[in-house]
């Protein structure tokens, strides 16, 4: 017999602990199946472990510019046993906390995978059974892993977190903000990077800035190789060798890190078999309102088709709750201005359309303002690398439809821009605003 | 006789520079009298080398991070000669674009002090005249010095930038802003700082903030002593007693900061003879087109009884040009929303009305909407101090009426959410918007 609720959720990471969540604080008896820790990809291999790493890559950094202003100091080592130590504690933690937060809430955590057998009905593999009016998939998405020769030889992200040592040699394969954010944290850290990437350099990203952060990598001693495509791996762990299509051979490396892109986890589920529709690569197909093609099926998260990021699913999540439990017949979440940060060493921020894609869709309505300067401290030290920021407008309105940012500050200084994006930005708006002198965000203001 | 312009300038500080810039841009034939070197106090003795010197305090806190989270590395000590000539070199080199830029546009800078003889005519020591319909006071402010015994024996904040060496124990007098800043920045460089307050910490920032920021200091090993009024200083140069009121004694100290406010510097301009109105403390009235009460004199910037604020120096200067200039006769700057940050370690930033503002004016129509939370690399190092972020709103509609932030990344996040709310930023906005994870700009959109 199957055990009823008004809600399944499957996936406990950000979408769907956002879900239940909601959902039980909104009066839901709600189960909610996961086999792997609470939190997903963010707190467990993404976003947390990884910003705690960016950030003792700052503190390298900050020190190797303390030099250059007068600080006299020693090289810095970090004991990378200690500091994952640390970090794991953290996060275990925050899953602690999810975990207690869970209980007081009343949901049911089962910790199987589960498959669909219907629109309303999961079985576990012990053969637990659960059923519910409504079903979420919020199974996230892993690490893409090539068929080729050699690919074991190498490690993917949720991998890298897992060393107690630095590698001296590191290859990362890849060109998205994952192979970006990485090539950046180990180069800060002290290794040699080779960044080994298939075509373009995060593409969807404005191209004045990406080829800005592109130049700053290099400075940093990060070897950047475009266009190539790795083919296969060869030697033995610990040094191996990378084989491009055009014959070209590079390593000999310590490390191989697979940045690849990354394949959603709707596999194994019985979504096929049900015919919840999915796009060639995989992803759930879902409306604006998380809803996919079967009544009663819905998903969430990086399992679907939108924008991979922790904030997205957790507003999908809340807004289907919303919509299912909370009886918000039109609740969906706004999707149309959508912040978000690489952390590169510096940071990249991007909200709204570069000027590739506002003159693609706008034409010459568009207006492009661009300003670049050297950070105060970066002055003060005699560096002479530049953040850029850029404002894209459109129409004698001159409307902001983009916000571009590259350089130290970025990661802070977006959100409430984007903020005011959403409200409908205008570049007098920018130009009537009062300043906070010496500051990166007011950079923005400064535009001519 | 006398040389014919359609603008002098009194001063080129942040306020009196953009004034002059931008009315020769609009083609005015302009006269800049300054006897000191450009830049005023921003660029001289005030944000810029303050914030090249917190910055170099950050460095050294996150250094003491950095050992905290697995780096090995001795302590860190600061070469103060080396330090200071690259910044003064970076100060010298604002400076020398100020001249070029000036030179440029054609303005005609003068290095003397002026009086005023007529409500259109100026003279300088040497006999120079000069004669305009506009003349526009900008002579900012200087620090407040006290008629007490030894007050010699300690210095103002323009001198601690001439400083080679750093104090070792060193008491900073006052608990303003600048006494903050300087407290915190000789603290995360090494020295022993007794802060020792006349009253209140920061009057005119949020309290609970205030006092969260009191708590950290303190954390860092700040001694603060309030409400002590220091009377007099006895001993002799790097070997300073101060005696206070209640009869306490504080010291021995090798350096005092006497950070006890500024004073504008309205007086030798002949103003007083020509009528023009000030307040008791000295600062020249003005309406909020900047017009002082005799007709063809001006005043910007800190000589003002407005916020004593680089940008808001520079957004009078030039709503004053477009006006006078321009023909634009509303133009005025919009003051309604002046977001601030203090340099404090870590920064506070405020925008709009306190939580006790707030209530003084809306009395039950004010929500206030409350978070605290643990930086990220804080946990990781194990350490519990908190942020804290506030926002306050008013009505049924919850229109944003404040924004307080206390905490890493508070001196960026800030300056977006003033654009938004100059725009009408209502709750509902700030829990409609994605947020960028993890960063503390989203923990205003986190809040309850």
């Amino acid at each position: 017999m199957s055990e009823r609720f008004d809600l399944i959720v499957v996936g406990a990471g950000s979408g769907g602990l956002s879900a239940a969540q909601h959902a039980a604080r909104l009066g839901a008896r709600v189960a909610l199946f996961e086999p792997d820790p609470l939190g997903g990809t963010c707190v467990n291999r993404g976003c947390v472990p990884k910003k705690a790493m960016w950030f003792a890559a700052q503190i390298a950094d900050m020190h190797q510019l303390g030099q250059e202003i007068g600080f006299d100091s020693g090289p810095l080592r970090l004991d990378w046993a200690r500091f994952r130590n640390l970090r794991d504690q953290y996060i275990a933690g925050i899953r602690d906390r999810y975990a207690k937060r869970l209980d007081l809430a009343g949901i049911h955590v089962i910790d199987e995978s589960v498959r669909l057998v219907s629109n309303d009905t999961v079985v576990t593999p012990k053969g637990t059974q659960a059923s519910a009016p409504h079903i979420v998939i919020a199974t996230g998405a892993r690490p893409n892993r090539l068929d080729i020769p050699g690919f074991e030889l190498g490690i993917v992200s949720d991998q890298i977190f897992e060393l107690d040592a630095p590698p001296q040699r590191i290859a990362v394969v890849g060109g998205g903000y994952v192979a970006v954010e990485f090539g950046c944290v180990l180069r800060g850290l002290g290794c040699q990077v080779d960044l080994l990437v298939r075509e373009k350099l995060l593409t969807g990203f404005d191209l004045e800035l990406v080829e800005a952060l592109a130049v700053q990598m290099q400075a940093h001693g990060i070897r950047i190789v475009r266009n190539t495509r790795i083919k296969s791996a060869r030697g033995q762990l610990g040094k191996v060798t990378l084989e491009a299509l055009d014959g070209a051979e590079h390593g000999v490396y310590d490390a191989v890190l697979w940045a690849l892109g990354r394949v959603p986890n709707s596999g194994n589920l019985g979504l096929e078999e049900l015919g919840v529709e999915c796009d060639e690569r995989g992803h759930v197909l879902v409306d604006a309102y998380q809803n996919t093609n079967v009544s009663g099926i819905y998903a969430v998260g990086d399992v679907t088709d939108r924008r991979a990021l922790t904030p997205v699913a957790v507003a999908a999540g809340r807004a289907l709750a919303d919509r299912l439990i909370g009886g918000h017949a039109g609740a969906r979440f706004d999707d149309s201005v959508i912040p978000s940060v690489v952390f590169s060493e510096p940071p990249l921020g991007a909200v709204g359309l570069t000027e590739q894609q506002a003159h693609a869709r706008y034409g010459n309505a568009v207006n492009v303002h661009t300003g670049r300067y050297t950070p105060l401290l970066w002055m003060v030290a005699g560096r002479s690398e530049q953040s850029v920021v850029k404002v894209v407008t459109v129409g004698e309105e001159r409307k902001v439809v983009g916000i571009h940012v590259l350089g130290p500050g970025s990661d802070e200084l977006l959100q409430g821009f984007a903020v005011a994006m959403q409200k409908g930005l205008y570049w007098r708006d920018l130009k009537a605003a009062i300043a906070i002198h010496p500051t990166a965000a007011e950079e923005l203001l400064l535009l001519h």
